[in-house]
């Protein structure tokens, strides 16, 4: 029996895709950047199935590219060009399996939505906090396998933070239970950790236990100028001490991404009515009622605003103000795209070293490409700035894209020697492996082989990322 | 040279023990269970000697066993009684190497206290969370190598989810270094995850880089008295629905532990006038003011007792009367140290799971070992009980601790059909090694037996401890 005999008997013929317009959704990333090719895309329904289809695929010596909701970022979920691989998409592993209030936890398969995993929670009046873009149509296997980010890291921490347990089918085509839904579980490795950021190269998460949260009661959002990123961090120092865990959200906003909002976003209005170099936008949430926590935020911004941290402030009086105010943060990404290309980089820092390193980098671009825009804003309280490049005129911007390698070296250069990440949130796949490998000591990259040879000798296990 | 004087020239010759009176301390752990053999004692410096005594026991072909404060439940620090291993005691790698109050971070090195790690973080007005009753004297490398849990992971997480870097010495000795500061790093595998927990079996911890928060403003605890341990989960689910993560502890104490606190610690009073069969510590922490808090948790609680939830309430009007509560619950293990032996099980269960585990497993101890006390206590907020059984005359109890593998298979037995964990925040060491090959599957016994394989082939880090 061939290869597809094998896996069309596993999955059933509807499942196995092998026409090239069947295929083509699978086969190119989201963004246009990675266009592979496969021998065919399967699409099984449960964890026994991905077992089988992986043991099949050992078997026949095929590489396998694991894949959620191609959302990603960095290509870890596009086949190359050989036309070897087998996709093996999760879509169709989407049920929630267990709600467990009591237990603050929920277990749910890969292929759920991330948006399908926070209304499972909401509907028995908890919190899944993770929170990002793409969450109507990012699969959470697809979260975990990159431990995404977003909005709410300060808070609750990333998607590895979230999980207490998961199901995980193994390169060898063996099936690993590790679904325990245990807040404190020191029996050996903790083998979950593994596989959390792997980006399938160790093998497919199918299903996981996912910590929930007690829905926060009363929410404060304030928008604020400020004169530079250190005042963020004064600010943020000063939040915390008055709010502790509260503070939920912290973003830095340049002025130059805000005004790209306004320019391109329709409906977008600037909330303060002088302009400034930059803001943050800062909630808390909690217990108690909208009231008392915006009495509380706006009396401790009183107090930033006396010690020069902050030059003005907007408060939302209602959620619908509230959803303005994040739209400006939400819309940059759509506004910058409008505008043109840009060169993205996701990085990240130790928080304390964000002022420095702004300062720098902007300077050293500014001397290197003559003219060039940073488009800077991110998840300040995490060190996770979104730092962007561009040029305003297209033919200008046309030859920085070409170049975008030097820009690259300069600012990961310039981050690693802070003592920063060249990935914060979106992880490394095809896009940033030669990047891994330069700024990763030896001892460490030897280690991750180490790890990868052990668990996957055959190398078949989404070949080509990461590593 | 031999391998004494190779360690000798590495790290100084006083600080290579070898005479029996000098060794005898690393040689046997605290609670006297274990008593192990050496060839010496070794006392590196700093990491770079840790990699040096490393390499040379490599080339020798000579086990090691890393030794912090020697305070370990399981036996996990102590040489077995061949004889053939080095000890190798982080004791005097003791320097906090670098706090960044901005950052939130402090980087300490393996042999630093606990309690140093907190008195550093508290001279820059943070918060290190992490805590339990062996803090004078235990050593953070060991809290990392077991993932100490202690009464505040209900809100701040294991040690584990403290840590943000390491840096380790790997079975090859190589220095590996990563203690990175960075909330968001998605840069290949999470390699510290591995370390942490592994209790020294896939290298020696030498430093870390480990979280710091605010400092709580307020403080509002209380002691209850409830009907039964699903009372508990109700209360918890209340107080966290009112003020989500401000919630920090929630202790479940049975009166038969109460009672033998109150027999044997001199100047321990009942905090409330009458009787119950259980007892909730609960502890909020925040901003804010001690006086809002106390009457928001007087509010909730008034609100329980309504529901029908809690019987009798006792507030600590101060912070004196706040430590007596804990001095109640933290006496516990003194009290049944005065009153004999007993059998101890350091278990945990899904939160919702805890009062169904606890009705059938006291159903089946009573009929199994008619007589027999159970002296329930612990986090349950964590899902994590000190489940420890004795009987009340001496020569029952003898008899129930020379057949303690019955209580325990019954025990464990019992946790693992309800999915929960044999080892919630001790560990394996020695001491359920065999338990934890029983109760793990095939597929995870072999992927850890793999990673250890992988990184070191030689085995000769701490061997016979955990697997």
């Amino acid at each position: 029996m061939s290869l597809r005999e094998t896996l069309a008997a596993i999955v059933g013929e509807p499942q196995l895709l092998t026409a090239a317009a069947d295929m083509a959704p699978y086969l190119r990333d989201w963004r246009g950047r990675y266009q592979g090719s496969a021998r065919c895309v399967v699409r099984p329904g449960n964890a026994g199935e991905v077992a089988a289809v992986v043991r099949a695929c050992v078997d026949a010596r095929v590489p396998i590219v694991p894949q959620g909701g191609n959302t990603g970022l960095c290509g870890a979920a596009t086949p190359d060009a050989s036309g070897e691989a087998v996709v093996l998409s999760l879509q169709r592993l989407n049920r929630v399996r267990a709600v467990d209030p009591a237990n603050n936890t929920i277990t749910v398969e890969a292929g759920c939505t991330l948006v399908a995993v926070q209304e499972a929670a909401a509907a028995v009046g908890r919190l899944f906090p993770l929170s990002l873009a793409a969450e109507g149509s990012c699969l959470i296997g697809g979260n975990l396998s990159t431990n995404a980010g977003g909005v709410q890291v300060l808070r609750y921490g990333n998607t590895r933070a979230l999980t207490l347990g998961l199901e995980v089918v193994l390169p060898s085509g063996d099936l690993w239970d590790g679904l325990r839904g245990l807040r404190k579980d020191n029996t050996g490795y903790d083998l979950k950790q593994l596989f959390i950021g792997a980006e399938g190269t160790l093998g497919i998460i199918t299903a996981a236990v996912l910590r929930l949260f007690a829905q926060p009661r009363a929410t404060a959002t304030a928008w604020l100028a400020i004169p530079s990123p250190a005042a963020a961090l004064a600010v943020l120092t000063r939040l915390q001490a008055a709010f502790g865990e509260l503070v939920s959200a912290c973003e830095l906003v340049s002025d130059v991404a805000l005004q790209l909002v306004l320019q391109h976003i329709a409906g977008s209005n600037a909330p303060l009515a002088e302009a400034s170099d930059w803001y943050l936008l800062v909630e808390l949430s909690g217990g108690g009622d909208d009231a008392m926590l915006q009495a509380g935020l706006a009396d401790c911004l009183g107090e930033a605003i006396a010690a020069g941290e902050v030059s003005d402030a907007a408060l939302a009086q209602s959620g619908e103000q509230a959803k303005k105010l994040w739209a400006l943060r939400e819309n940059i990404a759509e506004a910058q795209k409008r505008e043109g290309f840009s060169i993205k980089h996701d990085i990240s820092l130790p928080i304390s070293g964000i002022p420095d390193f702004v300062a720098a980098a902007d300077a050293a671009l500014a001397e290197a490409f003559p003219g060039i825009r940073c488009v800077t804003f991110g998840h300040v309280g995490d060190g996770n700035l979104h730092y962007n490049q561009s040029m305003v005129d297209q033919a200008d911007n046309a030859r920085l894209i070409a170049g975008q390698g030097a820009v690259d070296r300069l600012v990961h250069d310039l981050v690693t020697a802070a003592g920063g990440s060249i990935s914060a949130e979106h992880g490394i796949g095809q896009l940033k492996r030669d990047d891994l490998a330069r700024y990763r000591s030896p001892v460490e990259l030897a280690t991750m082989r180490a790890l990868k040879q052990a668990l996957d000798p055959l190398g078949l296990m989404n070949p080509g990322k990461l590593l």
